[in-house]
Parts: C-alpha cells; structure tokens; sequence
C-alpha cells in the first residue's frame, strides 16, 4: 500500500510516500513558510524522488496547508519527479499528531468524531493541534476520498496509570483543564520498545527503560510492552535536559524568573523552551555534536551540560527500574541516542548493581549508517542497545492496517 | 552545656533548653503571633518546664523578636516555672536557619561577616531569612554576651556535584540570581544519616538514601555519608507530593495555570505552596492521618494521594540508588517516616531486585514511642530503618562544640 505521510507543524507540513509492501519511503518533501491565518506567503517546496533521486525546489504561494497539500500531490504526481500516476495510487494518509490529550490510545480513522476530540486538545498542544487540523483539512479537499488515519504521539502512554500521572496540583485543576502528565514521542518508543522485545523474545514479564534522545529528549519505562512511566509530561519541556528546553526542576524557579525578570506566563514558557537546555547551560549550541566539539576544545560549560544530560538519564533509569521492580534492558535511540558515545557512556556508568555490563569498546566503535547494534557485554544480564527509530514506518503501517478494515 | 535552641518563623519563634552534659530538653516552648515590621500586637507565649512539668501561658504585647526573647528569658529564669537561676547559666544559643545558600557548608559562630552573608540570603528565603535575623538580633539585644551559633538546613547538602545541583537553565540566570538546587531537612537527613552510618559500622563506601517525610518532605542520597543529590531544590517545593505542596512537575504547568486562571507570580506561587499536595489531591487534608482515615472509609481520591507519595517515594530510591552505584540502607524518619507504615511499605514494594526484603510483619508493628527500628528481614543485603530525626539535639551538639573552640 502506498501511505503518504503527514507531519504538520505550524507553519510546515513534511511528508514521505510510503510504499509498505516493499517498506521503502519512494519520495519526500517539506513545505516551508506556510501562510498562518491565511495570509499570502510565498512558501517553499522541496521534494525527493528516492527511486530516481531527481529532485524539485520551487518557491510558490503558499497561504494555507491546503494549498501546500496540493503541491505535495503535484510533486508526486509529476512526470520527471513524480512517483505515482494518479491520485488512486495514493492509497491512504497517516498523520502524525502530537497530542491526543486522555482521548485517544491508539491510531484511529479518521472520521467527524475523531475531529471534534482533536478540536479539544487545542488548548493541551496550542502550537501544534490548529496545523495538524489544518493538514488534515487540506487532504480531505485535494483528496477527499482517500482514507485517513491519525497516529498520535500520546497514545502509546496512555497506559499509565493515575499514581504516574497524576501531578501533585488540586484536583479541581486537574478536572478543569485535564492538567496530567501526557508524554510524547510514544511512536518513537512504542518502535523501538518493539524490535527490543523482538531480540528478547517475549513480552509478558519484560521490563525495558527506552532512552529517546534527540533535540527533545524522552525516556520511558515499558514494562510488558507497556508504557508504565515517561518522563515528559502535560507538555514536552519535562525530563531531562534538552536541546534548549530546561527539563525537570523546582516548579517554584518559574514564578521566580517571572518576578525578577518582569516576565508574563508567555515569555517565561518561551524562555524555558528556547533558551535553556544544551544551549543555555553551555551557552556553546543546542546540537549535542557541537557541545560536545566544545568540551574537546577544554569548555567546562559544555561539559556541566552533558554531565547533567548524563546524570539525569542515569537517575531516570534507576527510577523506572524501581518503578517497574528491576530491568532487562536499556534502549538508546534518536538523534543523540543513536549518535553521541559519551551521553551512553555517562547514562549506564555505575549500573552494574542492575546486572549492566556496558561495552565501552562496542559503544565507541558503533558504525554509520547506525543499525541495531549490542551495547553490553555477552551474558550481561542486563541487554543495552541502539536501535535506530523509525516513525515514519510506524504511522504507515498503523495507516495501512486500520484502512485494512474498511475494504473488508 | 545549657544551649537555647531557636527556630524563628516570620510571626513565630520555638525554642528548647537543652542540657548537653546530659542530653536532654529541660524547657521547651512558643512564641506565636509577634509582630512584623514593629506593629503592636498581643502575642502569645507557651512554656513548659520539662523538669518539673510546670507550664506557663500568658498573652502579652509582642512588638517584635526581642520582645519575644525577653519572655523567653524571663520565662526560663522564673522561679517557679523557669529552670535556670542566672541567665549565665544559658552558656549558648543555637538558631536553625532554613536558607544558607552556597555560602554555608557548615555550623558556624555568629559575627559580622556571617551575618552580612546572611542578609545576602534573603532573596533565597525571603518569608524565613528576615525572621532568622530577626531572631538573632532579638537574642544579641536581651543576651549580648552570650555566644550563637547558626545552624543552617541547606549546609549538609553542599557536597552535591554540579551535574546534581545545577537546573537545565540558561547559565546568566544561574549566575544572577544564584539559582540552583539547594535542598532542606538538611540537619535532619545529617543526624539521620549519621545514626545509620553507625548501624552499618563505616562510612567509607556506604549508600544509604535517607527519607524525611513530613508535612514537608525531602529524600536524599548520601554516598559515603555526603550528600550527592536531595530532591528538594531552590526552594522547599520540589520533590515528592507534600502535606500542601505540589512537589515536581513539568515546569509548564505553572505559565498554563497563571493564564488560565489569571494569576500572578505571588498567587501561583502559594497555590502550588498551601493548595495542592495530599490536600490538593485528596480534597481531605494535608495531614497524613486523615487521609489514611478517609482512605478506610473509602475515599478513591485519598487512596490516589497516598499511592501518588509512596510511587514517588519509591521511584527516587531508585534514582539514587543508580547515582550512587548502589544501595546499603533506606532510612525512614520525620511524621509520615516515622508513623505511616502504608507509606513504608508502598515505597519499598517490589524492591527485591535492589536487594532489600521488607518485613511487612515489622512494620506493621512499630511501638510507640517510635524508636530506630530495623524494618528489613535478617539478612535483606539493603537494611531498612525507621530512626526518629532529631534535630535540635544536632543544632544544640553543634553549638556547643563551635563554642568550646571559644573557650580553649
């Protein structure tokens, strides 16, 4: 089945042609600059025929998702750099949604219902729940009879149970507003948590910490293939230390910032995601490849970040370990998880009271492309992989399965 | 040594009259409702001499700290009531500071430049400090030959690295404002700590985390009988859920309530301080008894609250444990640690892969009045412990050493 591939951001819309018999992503793009509220933008599209490799870069108008959609089906509809013949070929479309507040657990098909309990979550995800609506608009009219499924990064938490959570706030708060811990990147760790239980060979009675580290960071811990417990929360700043988002800390730092530094709710939740983290602690950059240039260079700065960065993932492991009565892997994946030696190295230093027999030779010498590579030692009782995520092939699968149904 | 031991609160100030040669509280009492910024107001003052099982109650015009001081003077000199004949006979008073900054890693002798430090805490403690010097100047007027002695419950936790006390904000901020994780019950987690390392017989190589839950509550992990990581932080807020206190959550939660609810820095800062916590979720009360009460008579929102503490209770255990490399003993002390074995035994459930084998049986059945308990079964390679915190004899066993420096 042919699965287009959705990811709508507020003012960008990515997306991948998925062809799932053969499991190979045959094109991709991204809109840019996308006119927000309708106004008239001149947008960029830039488009890959994988097959074939042509390439297409254009400057266009572009005033709302819809006509990006449009585009994204010219592109894949051209001649040279086209990958289908005709609309038909386009057999259904995933989105990727962000937040699907306490509403949804799994992916769904798109339907009137399933939009109205999207309408809800605008308020949990004010940024991106308004584009998601908008991509998911802009598809029903270029292709209105192609079926769509939505695939949310909340769903797989969903499992969690109250006294995980829940937030130490009035009750009447948490009622009014439905103020909880969500977690995010759940497809990211529902993938991975998958292919770890592969190599386990079973389900029932596992207990594995998966460690999503990229410019946002997540980790979870997954015990019989569900998620009991993710760091991230009623919004994607919790947890560890990030790219630029500060993580965890003292609930009473903000009110503090804010007081001091004259700041209202708005400019302190945007310092608190933009500036801090990775590049507010090093003051060096938010990417992991250059901090971690910086402390080669002797920067002390950059090496306090990526020691917190370290000693924060250390901790939440012993958390969930203890959350879940004891461990029989960690999995490391994303953009810093698949790539960065020393973050591993740090996270799993001083676990061999868990059974952890770390590699260290192995985790430096993981080779590029990164493939699901061991991290442990042979008999460690405790299994430490990579293993590279794959979102994309899960929004397709999940999609071709649930439209699977209707042509039964 | 005759040491008066004072904790000053902003409209408050306790003390006890400690015997240290024989290790005992000879009076002990309160000074309620003193006035703030010098108006005139009838406080109240309670004595009790706990030799004798006199006691004394009396309402009086109580301007300020010093007027305060005079009546505990006079109450501690009185003929009938008192306990002293001379005020010779008060060789030294020791004040429980809650806020030292990083200034203070230590006990220390009161002087000028001690005092200038102080004052630079202000910011840090700003409903606390004032009454603290307050306090110490109330006691300069009334005895001003006496030598004191400041005690300070940030100090113990002053070993912590940086990777465990910085938070994950911009650097600039960090430095302005001194913000980073502090944490409290420092004198407590010390004497604690101190008892268990005793029980252990070394110091050098032990893991021990110490528990101090009470109305407020803090857990620390003390590797080598040093603090490495506390879950208070720049204030008293973070952590696990309180009696009213909100303890960790996604920093973002704080920015969405202030627009929602339309509150200010200050507003949101109480609420998160005296509305939440076992209160806030419960909707029965802040105290620990009361919730267990409605938790049999089957209130699902207390029973929440509870499983809410002991999961997080539980969850830092393992945190720490993976900081430290390891765990020797879990200590229990303070109102809830020392009282609610419901809360124990959530904290310890399912712990075995640590190594700790809990005797239910055991904490069922802790006497009263609480003594040090072994709550682990002979041989449990971790031991558990209930040991009853003792603070003043800490700040009075303190005071007296800082001032027999004095007279050598």
């Amino acid at each position: 089945m042919n699965v287009l591939v959705v990811n709508a951001g507020s003012s960008s819309l990515k997306y991948q042609l998925f062809d799932t018999a053969n499991n190979v992503v045959v094109a991709k793009g991204l809109c840019e600059r996308i006119g927000i509220n309708g106004e008239s933008t001149i947008g960029a599209i830039s488009h890959t025929n994988l097959l074939n490799k042509k390439e297409y870069k254009a400057e266009l108008p572009m005033a709302n998702h819809t006509v990006a959609t449009k585009y994204v089906v010219d592109a894949l509809l051209h001649a040279e750099y086209g990958c289908v013949k005709s609309m038909a070929e386009i057999e259904a479309v995933g989105h990727r949604i962000v937040h699907g507040g306490a509403y949804f657990s799994e992916s769904v098909l798109l339907n009137d219902d399933v939009l109205a309990k999207l309408e809800l979550c605008r308020d949990l995800a004010p940024l991106h729940t308004p584009a998601h609506i908008q991509g998911i608009q802009g598809c029903l009219e270029v292709m209105p009879d192609t079926p769509q499924v939505l695939v949310f990064d909340t769903a797989f938490h969903q499992t969690m149970a109250p006294e995980a959570y829940m937030y130490g706030i009035s009750y009447d708060l948490y009622e009014k507003y439905a103020l909880r811990r969500y977690g995010f990147h759940g497809t990211s760790h529902r993938y991975v948590a998958g292919e770890m239980l592969k190599i386990l060979g079973k389900t029932e009675g596992t207990k594995i910490v998966t460690c999503h580290l990229g410019n946002g960071s997540s980790i979870s811990a997954i015990k019989d293939g569900k998620v009991m417990d993710t760091t991230m929360g009623f919004t994607p700043l919790a947890g560890v230390l990030m790219g630029t988002r500060c993580g965890d800390m003292d609930p009473a730092v903000v009110p503090f910032i804010m007081s001091k530094e004259n700041m209202t709710p708005d400019e302190v939740n945007a310092y608190l995601n933009k500036k801090c983290g990775l590049l507010g602690v090093s003051g060096v950059s938010s990417d992991c490849r250059d901090v971690t240039a910086a402390i080669e260079a002797g920067n002390e700065r950059a090496k306090l970040a990526m020691n917190m960065l370290g000693y924060q993932i250390k901790k939440y492991i012993g958390s969930y370990t203890a959350a879940m009565g004891g461990l029989d892997a960690i999995v490391f994946t994303a953009g810093i998880g698949e790539n960065t030696a020393s973050i591993r190295e740090l996270a799993c230093q001083d676990l061999e009271y868990l059974g952890v027999e770390f590699d260290k030779e192995a985790n430096n010498s993981v080779a590029r492309p990164v493939k699901t590579t061991c991290l442990s030692k042979d008999g460690s009782r405790v299994k430490v992989y990579i293993i590279p995520t794959n979102e994309e092939l899960v929004i397709a699968s999940d999609t071709e399965k649930l439209v699977k149904t209707l042509q039964k």
